[in-house]
């Protein structure tokens, strides 16, 4: 992003709506080419995540929930890597300029970035004639050497999960209408769902708590099944899970009770947005403890096990369930 | 970018076309959420620019140059502002797996890559049903503060332009049919100026040159004219462009001369991917010396000059032109 004397439409959409977003000094007030994240001894974690109306959010979503989670699924990937935000740049691929699409969009950027702590440094604006799409490079910090990783689980550790799992699945089918929809007649709790798919809770602050206990961790972005079982995998491990421990909302739990959707949709649906997570037993209770004073509750919801298998789940009566479906996939 | 076991059809695109390409350490095979940009005490410049189909690339443009031409258009920023590249991330949205593409462009990633000393760090691919897009954002590095920035050209210096200008946007023409390519019988001159459009020679040689001289820098992507009102509007300066010094391929010179093309699709086309910077007047001929040296022909085409006036273009006949367009604009 760059402007000098406004010759172009698309300087005139940057010094409009993206210019006052652009606080930090490493931005240069969008006037260059790039951006300067200076040094400060620490690694530079870096992340990125584009999401596309039609898949990642739904044309009638409001400007300002698209770009809240275009930014929050990032920040999401930072806090369980441990880094602490520092910044981000923002490529959009916009058909036209609709002020009244792009004010409500930059407004609510600008509010996440600043409660965040992640100003923006830079971008990219593009015409494009197809679906919108919003592209976030985002930036994290974290003492030299100590990103954490997914593969750093070893059997016998205690794989854990923050918050509540499939709520933002069950929010994607009541904007879907049908059964989910029809089943959800809590106004409220309806709400909450569609709520968790839209705008996502990012753990920003559970960065340096997952520093600080877990020895391994990745974001659940595509299902909480298909996500473990890339950790293990990375990990060169297994895991059993115990269903019964999985964390759910009241209203998934009600959902699930009146037998309207199964565990399958609510652990291989994506955009939780939760921290996964592998703590050695005997830190357990302290990372819990941390969480909890950082405001976020945390669940302990299976173990490590050796071996190569996709991870096992078990039932409330010690049976095993076998999901055909693990997680989201684009192809 | 992650993978685990093979879960889905977005990990086994990963796993076959970018790991081979991932080879920094930093970014963990793109087996994790992030990567990481290790510490040196340098700053750590990020540029991101995207290329869509149908408007930054042609449909039918071979995938290999498509590749190219969405690194080194980065590329070509980071030297602009003096920096080494250090790497990059991807978002690649594609309308499905389509391996007689997505090989030789993944190949000629590769290449770019390791020929720039630019390993790709990670990454995100999601599907789309619309135009293809590829965003990358760049990292580079520079000693602490020592970014060139577009706000330093002062009254009294020399502005100066890396190879030369106008042959992307004849490309461009040449490919779009028409007169252009009508009066473009040469084959070699055609394939040399479409190559110039599908393919930018990005300055990375040049970026340890532009630290060492040039008070004020940028990359020419949008049109030298139109770049060249961005620069000096961000340094509170103007300028006087002496058209005739204006660096023109044989093949440009050639099409001028015919009457075929005029100045303005010169110097107001896209694509260009030099360097316009600016250069005190005592440091000029050392700084033309030592991009001589490391393979670059460097012009000097005007002076900056006191004023808030956009920049003058004087013909050989010491008359002022004025320009109806000055650069590209997406909106």
């Amino acid at each position: 992003m760059a402007s000098g004397r406004p010759a172009s439409g698309e300087d005139a959409l940057i010094a409009r709506y993206f210019r006052p977003l652009a606080t930090d000094p490493g931005a240069f007030g969008l006037d260059d080419d790039a951006a300067a994240l200076k040094s400060n001894g620490e690694d530079v974690v870096v992340t990125t995540d584009a999401i596309v109306e039609g898949v990642h959010f739904l044309p009638d979503d409001p400007p300002d929930t698209v770009a809240r989670k275009a930014l929050r699924v990032n920040l999401s990937d930072l806090a369980a890597k441990g880094a602490a935000p520092a910044g981000f740049v923002l490529t959009l691929a916009l058909r036209g300029v609709d002020d009244a699409w792009l004010k409500p969009f930059a407004a609510a950027l600008g509010e996440d970035a600043t409660q965040f702590n992640c100003p923006l440094l830079g971008g990219d604006t593009v015409s494009t004639p197809g679906p919108l799409m919003v592209s976030v490079t985002a930036f994290g910090r974290v003492p030299p050497g100590k990103m954490v990783h997914r593969s750093g689980a070893r059997p016998g550790e205690r794989v854990m999960v923050t918050g509540t799992v499939g709520d933002a699945a069950l929010g994607l089918a009541i904007l879907g209408g049908g059964k989910v929809h029809a089943a959800a007649t809590d106004l409220a709790a309806r709400a909450a769902l569609v709520g968790r798919y839209r705008v996502p809770q990012p753990r920003v602050a559970m960065a340096e708590i997952v520093r600080g206990f877990a020895n391994a961790a990745m974001d659940v972005s595509d299902g909480l099944a298909g996500d473990l079982t890339k950790l293990c995998g990375v990990s060169g491990v297994s895991a059993v899970i115990d269903l019964a421990s999985i964390p759910l909302s009241d209203a998934a739990r009600d959902l699930v009770a009146r037998g309207v959707v199964g565990l399958e949709t609510l652990i291989a649906g994506g955009d939780d947005y939760e921290i996964l997570c592998v703590v050695p037993e005997d830190r357990v209770e302290a990372f819990a403890q941390a969480a909890r004073r950082s405001g976020v509750a945390v669940s302990s919801i299976g173990t490590v096990i050796a071996g190569v298998m996709a991870p096992r789940f078990i039932d409330a009566q010690g049976k095993e369930i076998v999901f055909e479906r693990l997680s989201y996939s684009h192809f």
